[in-house]
């Protein structure tokens, strides 16, 4: 059989590598250990055309051999997961003429210190970081590494505000049956990422910043639409941190109904509610800084929104 | 077509109800709000022997009531998930005389204040607990109410120990590859159910406790095998808690290897390791006080292990 | 530190071993392949209160070794889940002392070949098993290998009737809010499982008869109730299958609304359904045979329900 | 609080919506009952600034409102995911000055006859759609509906061949460990989501024609890669539905080690594998007619991957 491709059918956009790489790295200052779990995905883009059509592997650097990159790399240590996969994509790109670039993404676990009596134990560990999120980070590079971009965000930091949240004021046609309230639950699960522009920072001292204010600007204001509150969310990581130029957010506007209990002869001043599953609001938007240019294929192939 | 039980089949053991009522219940000290979040399953036992031998179904309380008995309980308060199911429970063969028992259960998640300026906020909240875990509780009532029985319980609370734990001394055959070690890491997602011997109890500071315990024994020693530190953390929680009778854990090993980083000449000191996702060890074990009956039949239902 | 246990604790009940080996068996007759598709837990029961009281593990079959047995016997083939789990635990009792006995479980899924020019292939498969449902097997061993338990079954069979169902006639208190309805739609996903009186038996060709019984049965009758219909589903496997001795059934009951379409001018004569997440009711059963003794010890470990 | 944007801080691309709207359309021709059964997501593009900016939500059709909607189309039925899409989609556009365009997405499955006495019954029905795949359908709309794009696909169709599978002649470094092989299983869960050049088609058809398409070039040649693979399956596609303009894959290398019998003093002739769960391989690609020009907006949104 001829691979050959037909004169009208090509290859357009690929990329390809090793996914779900779970590397636990420990530290030990003597007896004081640390921890740092990622789990990572490397993804190279290039020229590998000759794999598509014609079944040759000459340029195919092996996901088994990206695999033990990964392992071989976490050597030296982890750091912050954007440095490390820096590191890891710029190794990609040096060594291999016609790996042009990638894609390599990472999701962090955090392992916080048992207490015993009132001390941090020494190598003992729980899963943690309040707020039940995942750390995700995703470095691109491209023009052989001349071009580097660097992603960071949070997924499932699960919120919820008892009041100071309304919704009024929709436009109304023949399919609307809700009702307007000014005091109901917002509840989401934040999912946010942020585009840096540049690659020399702290990136987990700005992470646990980012974090913390998307927490508080989730608090300290009235809620009119969840439209609102994550354009403010976006809004104050922007001001508080010039090296972010651009937020996405995905936050599911996830409905808690107050429950009727006057069939059961009961009032419900808005104390019991039903948290629905599905289906549910779904609200993603970018908050931007207004001179940054075009973007979009900044964001190609990262588990983004809109 | 007649449904009459043919002489030699006929109905066992069964039970009915409604699964998955996600009730959130917000309390409202003035300004200062809390929530307890719970999902709640109902699921009776009795007599409702013509509704599956005939499809008749006047002894089947609908499980779409029992949902909303379960909202309706809500509007006085949770209180602790125990004592709130344990009020469900009497409720159901209370009002229904050949209702004998049933067995209810439920999933608590945290949720924890926002701090603004260092201060917990009034209504703004995120998902919390430390550790990741869910709270667990069954409440299991027979002979019409008189017998009561309660069974907490915490599902995947992860926790490693980057030292201090080995594995050697075991029995080789033909079949046996693995090798020794004495340094390894040990790293677990405890589930755990506990049987209590009362109802009369402050559910919520017990659950604390047995957390802490179970944390803290889990750290405090060289572990010789993961069967070991189970015991040694279900003994912990026994000698600490009289009302507790009876602990059983499942407890995956789950695996991490020390990655063979040789063949790119670096060493590897226990410090780069791959945290492989299966298969998995699975310790499985009761401990309980030696002078306690068969208790087989309260656990019957329930997700337990061994 | 001493693990010598207090006088008033002591190990119950506990199993151990590997979980989640998935094994897949090729068998090659020339250039006809065939694929067997198991996923295996082992779990051995016996004297392993040494490794739990003192870290001693001279009795403790590791884990690993467990797994190497599971793929070790895979070279023999398979045959079908049940025979295979059989070979299987008989190893482990029959080569340790001190094991005494075990649960051996398996999914299975389906592979069907893929059709060319209206014949199966000879080597390309896709995953069928049209249901979409998971075969499961659990094999229990006691006594040395003396008592021998086998219990088959099936995993979340989902199935639907538009018609033919309904639920009248139950009692109401003050929480009854649900209206009666003599047609409505019953779904469910059918998990049902079935303890064999024997272990010399075509557990294959059994395996998709009494699939077949389960479909044809819930699609035969008007169902008056979801229990109805589970127990006339398991009294038509026993009258089939005397080699069958119980039947333990979870199905949920699935909700579809009939949305109410008035607000916005149109009928809708059962025609379009939300169909719910949660919650949803919960139908746990058993059929048995009458002259059945107490089977409870065997269902232990078994993810039952009832 | 003032929500004027910073002169520099914008909202950039957005969308709101509803998702997980889980629609069941019966359709009664007589006593013959058929099911159309799909879970929609309805998001709306278009003028939102003020609600993010100022809290003003006079633009914002509720999701509320969108949910209602979904389910009042079905009342005329579905016919296709896509074609039910495009009607809801050119509603929303036509009713709302404002709303410029949006996506509405829908995965389908599919509900077979459930046989008796070798017929397919009236309305009675099991889950099926062998190879468990779920259909996926997009459609989008913009400059308020005078572009429509569809886009169809299917997620987690899962193949697999025993042999006509090497993998050879890829480039060595210091990281490669990998042996090459002539001989090996090639197993992928196949989702590709293909773009159309045309709203006018027999969108349920040509779904059925391009799933036949990709099982059998999947089966009727040696891989020499997974990147060739995917390539011919992709043309395959393209060669017979000119309405196809761009096929998308994401395909993970399943990888199924050969596991070494040699320890236990057995061969293993490629027969026992070990079916490994991560990390796996990812093979992500585009094939396109060459003529076509640059679509990478119109895929903005759609789950797709490179």
């Amino acid at each position: 059989m001829s691979n050959t491709p037909e004169v009208n059918v090509v290859l357009g956009r690929n990329q390809y590598g090793k996914a779900e790489n779970h590397v636990v790295r420990v530290t030990k200052d003597g007896d004081r250990h640390s921890i740092e779990d990622v789990t990572v995905i490397s993804q190279l883009h290039g020229d590998f055309d000759s794999a598509h059509y014609d079944g040759n592997n000459e340029h195919v650097v092996p996901t088994d051999t990206q695999k033990n990159t990964v392992f071989a790399f976490a050597r030296e240590g982890i750091g912050s997961p954007e440095d490390y996969l820096l590191r890891l994509g710029q190794h990609f790109v040096d060594d291999f003429a016609w790996v042009t670039g990638g894609r390599w993404g990472a999701r962090q676990v955090v392992w916080e210190r048992i207490a015993v009596d009132g001390e941090g134990h020494d190598h003992s560990f729980f899963r943690g970081g309040s707020g039940g999120e995942t750390r995700t980070a995703v470095v691109k590079l491209a023009e052989n590494g001349a071009a580097k971009h660097v992603i960071s965000g949070l997924q499932d930091l699960a919120v919820l505000k008892t009041t100071e949240s309304g919704f009024v004021g929709y436009p109304k046609d023949q399919y609307t049956t809700l009702q307007e309230t000014t005091d109901r639950i917002l509840a989401t699960n934040v999912t946010a990422r942020w585009l840096y522009n540049t690659t020399d920072i702290d990136f987990n001292a700005t992470y646990e910043s980012v974090k913390r204010i998307l927490l508080e600007t989730f608090t300290n204001h009235y809620s009119r639409a969840l439209q609102e509150t994550q354009y403010l969310m976006g809004k104050a990581v922007l001001e508080a941190h010039p090296e972010i130029d651009e937020v996405k957010f995905s936050m599911p506007n996830l409905h808690h109904f107050v429950v009727d209990l006057e069939p059961f002869g009961l009032d419900n001043p808005n104390v019991v509610f039903w948290a629905a599953h599905s289906p549910y609001g779904l609200i993603e938007g970018t908050i931007r800084r207004e001179s940054l240019g075009d973007t979009d294929k900044l964001w190609d192939g990262v588990p983004a929104f809109v």
